[in-house]
Parts: C-alpha cells; structure tokens; sequence
C-alpha cells in the first residue's frame, strides 16, 4: 500500500461503427488480463449495425435482428465501458469530450464518427431521397416499397400505377447495385405473387454520372455485374447525372429525362459526419481529418481518426484508401494496436493495407466476388458471399439466425407485412 | 349462354383483427370452389398482428415477424381481395363503403373494426401513456425501457436514477399482466446482467382501480397469479386510481401519492374504434352496436357487427360478452357461417359461446392457465400456453419461427439493441 499503483490508461472510442467496433475489440483483446487500461465506447446507438447487409433488411431477406448487435454484449467479455450518446465537442488540449450532459476524460482518444450521406447541397434530393445508413432507413425502404404495391393494386389510372411501380437508385457503388437487385428479387420472387401488378408496369432504373458500375472492382468483374443487372429487367444508366426530385418524378441531366416515380433511393454520395466538424484539426476539402502513417493527428499523437471520416494515402497506389468496410476494420485495428504500443512503450506502426477483397450480392443467390485478385461471379459467387459474411457477423447469436434464417427463406415466402 | 348467370355475391369484411380474420377464413374455407360471393378484407395495416403476444415483443422475447401474418398470404389461397386503407364512410341504404378514395360495394358487410385504448377523457394520461395494441407500439416500450437503462447508468444522483427505473403499468387485466411481468423478466434476466445498474432500484408497479387482477378468471387463479408478482417484486397496487401523470411523475389517487417515473404503460381501459361512431345504428353508453342474436344490425340484416365493437346479450349469463379474443373468433365464424347461410337461402343461427378457457403469460416460463373449468399455473401452465398458441398461431412460417426462437432464446441472451 505504499507506492501509489498506476491509474489505467482511459481509452475512449467515438463511433461504433466498423472502424470504432475493430478499435475496440482489438483493445479489449489486447488487455485482457491486464490494469494498463480501462476502455470506454460511444455511440448514439446501442448496437453495432452490419451496414453490408442492410439491402438485405430493406428487401425482407433479414430482418434487424441479423444485422445488430448490441455492444453491452462485449462489455460482459472484458473491461468495457459503454455510453449512448451524441459527442457535443472535443476538448484536446483539456483531453475531455463533451457527452451530452456528460464530461468524459481520456489519455487516449479514437475518433472514429463515420460518414452520412451527401446530396452536393442539392435540397431537392435531400427533401426527396431516401437513405440506406441504418435499419430504420432499411425499414423505411421495404415499408415503403409494400406500400407503393398496396397503392398500385388500388389504382386504376394506369399512367398513376407505373409512376408507383418505378423506382430509381442512383448511386451504382455497391450499396446501389445491392439494393436495386434485392430489391428487385423481392418484387419478382415475392410481390408479383401476392399482388394482382402486371410485371410489365415495373420499372427499375440504377442512375450513375460515372461510366461503369462498382468503380472499385475488376473491370471485367463490373461488366459482368452491368450484364446480370440488365439481363433481369433492370434500366442501368450510365454517364447521367440526378439533377432534382420531387414528390412525383425524378430529374436527369438537367431536365433532359424526367422519370414519374415516387421513389428515389439516394446512394450517390458520402461525406464525413458533421459531428467530426468540430474537432479541431487539419482537413482535406470532403471534409476529411488528415492524419499521419500511424491514424494520430499530427499535433495531437494520443488522437487517433480512422474509417470514413480520416484521409490516409495509400502510398503504393498514391491514392487516398476508400471509405469502405475493409479498410475501416483495418484501420480499427491498427490505431488499437498503436494504443497498445504506446501504453506498453514501443512505437507506433504505419497503416498499411492491400485492399484487394469486394463482395457484392446481386439478390436472389447470385454475387460478384473479387477475392485477392480472383473474381468470379454467378452462384459460386454467392456462396463466397455468404460464407465471407457468417465469418464477419460479430455474435454467434446473429450467425445462428442467419443460418436459420436462410434456410426459412428458401422454405418459405419473405414476410410483407409493411406499416404504414 | 342464354341466362344471364348469377353474378356472385360481394361480401366485404372491414378490419382485420381477430373477429374479422376468423370470418375472412370461414367464408373462404366454406366457399372454396364456389362461385357464390367474392371476399373482400379490408384493414389499415395490411397484416394481422397476433396481439395476445405483444407483450412478448415489449419484452423482446419475440421479434415482429412471429406475430405479424400478411393477409395476401391468405389471397394465394381462396378468392380474396384484400385492400389497405381507413375505412371513411357507410351508406347503408346504397350499401357502399367509402375506403380513402374508393367506394366499395356489398350484398353482405362484416363490420371487425375493434376497439382502441381509452383515457376516461383525462388529457395527461392520453399524453404520457404507452399503449400496447400494435407491433410499433411493443417496439417502442422495449425501445424505451432499454433507454431508460442507457441512460441510469450515466445519471449520477440516486433520485433521478430511480425515476428512470421505475414503471408504472395501469391495468390489471390479461394485457397488464402480461406486460408488466414480461418487463420485469426482461430486466431481470437480461438488463441487470449486462447494465452496472444495482437491482435494488428498479422498481415496478401494477395499478388498478379494482380488487383484484384479472376480474375474469377464477379468483384462485387471479390469486395465485398476484401472489406470483408480488413474489417477484412487483408492487401490485389494487383499489387504486391513476389520476393524473406528467413527463416525470405518475398521480395516484387524486393526489394522495405521486410516483416519480418517466414510464406510464396504458392498459387501463378500451373503447370501440372511433371509425364505428360513423355507423348509423342504435349504440350503448359505451359505443358499441346494438345487434341482434345473429350478430345483425335489426333494420339492415345483411349488415353483421363483431367483436369488440359489438354489443351481444350472453344469455346464459345475463351479461354481455367480454372484449376478448377467444369471443372475436367465435363471433367471426358465425357471422360467416350466417353469410354462408343466407346465400344458400337457410335461416341465420344465434350466436352462443360458453367462454370458460383464459390464458395469462407470466414471463419466464409461468403462466396461468383456465382452461374448460380447469385452474392451473407454474411451470405447466406456460406449457399449456405455448402450445395453444403455437395452435393459434395463424401461418406455417410464424409457427416455425415461434418454435426455432423459443429454441434460440434457451441458448443466448435477449437481443437488447434500442432505436433511439
């Protein structure tokens, strides 16, 4: 009782997301066993959301259970800290966070806010379109896709049926691709089976200005992607710009192509979370925080910003890394073993990453895989896909039902309950 | 091609509850292969929500898909029409219904349209209370109490702390019953394990203006059903009225005790839907319709009033009918049949139904059980209660699901993810 022991280390994550989810499962790994550091998550939700498969949950396949996962579950495995809560401001120099009501104190800070969608100050698009970044959104979606088919069945001007019956995605990333070919999979397998609609009134259109889909995959694998996509029935237009929306059309190109609809789907665009506004640190022009090789903010190294809302270049492809899954959970990790490095006095190591690995699912058992530099598509594909996503799923409780979830699927037909 | 053939009758069911989806099923199971009538249900919701297990969504012990059916799933088997939308006008002497912008019209009209929850006309009660009647209503309970939680865990001053853990549920009836000791079973088994919140705080009340829980069981069972709660902890507080309530405190008495909580759970009373008010016919006090033995309206006989909207003389006991499920469904069925009847030119049949057999789930395995006369609770009792309703349960996917999730949440904890 002599010598005062050592306080622990606070180490506190922002964000619950990919990057902030791998940051503390690495750190709580890490220091298992150990006093060197007590560990505190933050976020404005309860649960981690597996965002890859949210088109999944908007098109009926899963349901919300599959895809969260509350984070009070790993603080009965180690010394973790939870907090629900939106962050109100960084003080670094004091080395707190403002917590709602809630003052909190670090020696160690991981920023890591996630990004939200972007409409390029387009208010029309804003006003009109709806988002994939979270269950409700992906609840909001199915609802509103069910609800446009009880509205068809109902309507008998025909010009008024087709505009209920199209919807238009922009965006032809992969949440776009996924959504329009679950979605998709959802009218042919389940909707036109339980609602008197003539399949010829449906139309679905994926909108891009760019000149393929997947602008991160192998060339031939977006092909192949572009191919399946319009084989189904679905309108791929390429090089054409979402210029407006309103309650009943969508605007192309400036007013060239008006399509009546009241459904846009908008994956165009991310930029980073407002709330990382407010940290003071240096930022590229989309809003980003630059960081150095090891994720710290150069003036601040006990800070780390990782995932969507941090620029770090890729130095063997001279290209800042993409916003995606992988490089978050990578980059997640990294900054807590940097953390790990500097409570146990060693030096910080580079982030470095071969982003090589895509999946995308195209509904209805097919995927593009892009795997270390093999791609294969199709129903071989699929499977990768799914097997590539049980390994991810955090929980076994999640894994179990999506087993058998899956296998109700292909007994039985999806649910299409919808509230209002 | 000489006569012109009869064209079939239009029957048309509005709302979808427990009354109209058991005459929806009669009429389609008595005319398959006929060409007597066509079926039309109409309901708001286009699903049926099993209500008798919401309290085990509140509890998060089942999800939204083991206890929503859509009604197309019915259409695939029988010659039904189906149409979302709130029923707006009756014009009896034309014998059209007017649904939102369409006019239906009918030879024999099934009037299901329930009952919603009622506040004796206090203002603060409607405000703050949570009511239980609908999926999204479950879901926002469950969402709040886990908030509740979120939040006690972060408040520093006991007295706050506790207001936050304290519920109040109003209504000892089956749905109050149920949902408070769902509650209860959630935060034991599952809240207090992953949530730094010290038992002793929470606390739990269940409030009623009457003598006893449960008036229409059998005293023993009501007996040993609150002698069960209490046990548990829960403070059953009976000859009690709730008199007022605010954002943070609940009046009971008129004033003579004030509970601080921010949680008033409404079970507390029910009236007809404020749709049926638009119905000519003669009404009670309460506002439900005058019928005759066979469930007709006196002056226009091919109109048919049921469930918990109708007023229906028991005369074995010379007292009305309860507003319970197990009298919807017969109700249902005999309405249909007496549809079926008039269309194959045979006298209606009087409505009788001995109700004797009551179902009360008591959370973690218990329940209370009356059943043919018979009286029994504990551990057999929940046995019993599953396997009624997994009888009940409507469709082969809900009771696949129901079974694989009973079987889920023997192996892992409750999922306790919360919409903020």
């Amino acid at each position: 009782m002599g010598a005062t022991p050592m306080r622990p280390a606070r180490v506190v994550v922002l964000g619950g997301g990919f990057s902030g989810l791998y940051a503390t499962l690495t750190l709580l790994k890490e220091l298992a066993g150990s006093d060197l550091a007590e560990v505190t998550l933050v976020d404005r939700r309860n649960y981690f959301t597996f965002t890859p498969l949210l088109p999944e949950v908007a098109a009926g396949t899963l349901g919300p259970s599959h895809v969260c996962y509350p984070f009070r579950s790993l603080s009965k495995k180690g010394r973790l800290h939870f907090i629900q809560g939106e962050v109100r401001e960084f003080d670094l120099d004091e080395h707190v966070i403002g917590i709602e009501n809630l003052a909190i104190p670090y020696d160690y800070l991981v920023v890591a806010l996630g990004s939200t969608p972007y409409f390029f100050g387009n208010q029309e698009l804003e006003s009109h379109g709806l988002t994939l970044t979270s269950v409700a959104d992906a609840l909001a979606i199915r609802n509103h896709v069910i609800r446009l088919f009880e509205r068809a069945v109902v309507e008998r001007d025909p010009i008024r049926r087709r505009q209920l019956l199209t919807i238009v995605v922009v965006g032809a990333g992969p949440s776009g691709v996924e959504i329009v070919a679950e979605l998709h999979h959802l009218i042919r397998s389940t909707l036109l089976a339980y609602y008197p609609v003539d399949a010829s009134e449906v139309r679905m259109l994926l909108v891009d200005g760019e000149d393929r889909i997947l602008p991160h995959f192998a060339r031939e694998l977006t092909d192949a992607g572009r191919t399946q996509l319009v084989e189904r029935g679905i309108d791929v237009k390429l090089m054409t710009r979402v210029t407006g929306a309103g309650a009943q059309h969508v605007e192309l190109n400036a007013g060239r192509e008006i399509i009546p609809t009241r459904t846009l789907i908008w994956t165009g665009g991310t930029v980073p979370s407002p709330v990382l506004a407010r940290l003071p640190a240096k930022r590229t022009g989309r809003g980003t925080v630059l960081v150095d090789e090891c994720l710290r903010l150069p003036d601040h190294p006990e800070v780390y910003v990782i995932g969507d809302g941090s620029h770090v270049m890729d130095r063997r492809h001279e290209r800042p890394y993409p916003p995606v899954a992988p490089v978050a959970i990578r980059q997640g990790v990294r900054a807590a073993a940097n953390i790990v490095n500097a409570l146990e006095g060693r030096g910080g190591e580079p982030f470095e990453f071969d982003f090589t690995g895509n999946l995308v699912g195209l509904g209805g058992g097919m995927a593009l895989v892009n795997f270390l530099g093999i791609t294969f598509h199709g129903r071989l594909g699929w499977w990768v896909y799914r097997m590539a996503y049980l390994q991810r799923l955090v929980g076994a409780k999640n894994k179990a039902l999506l087993v058998l979830t899956l296998g109700l699927n292909a007994l039985f037909d999806r649910d299409i309950s919808c509230e209002t």
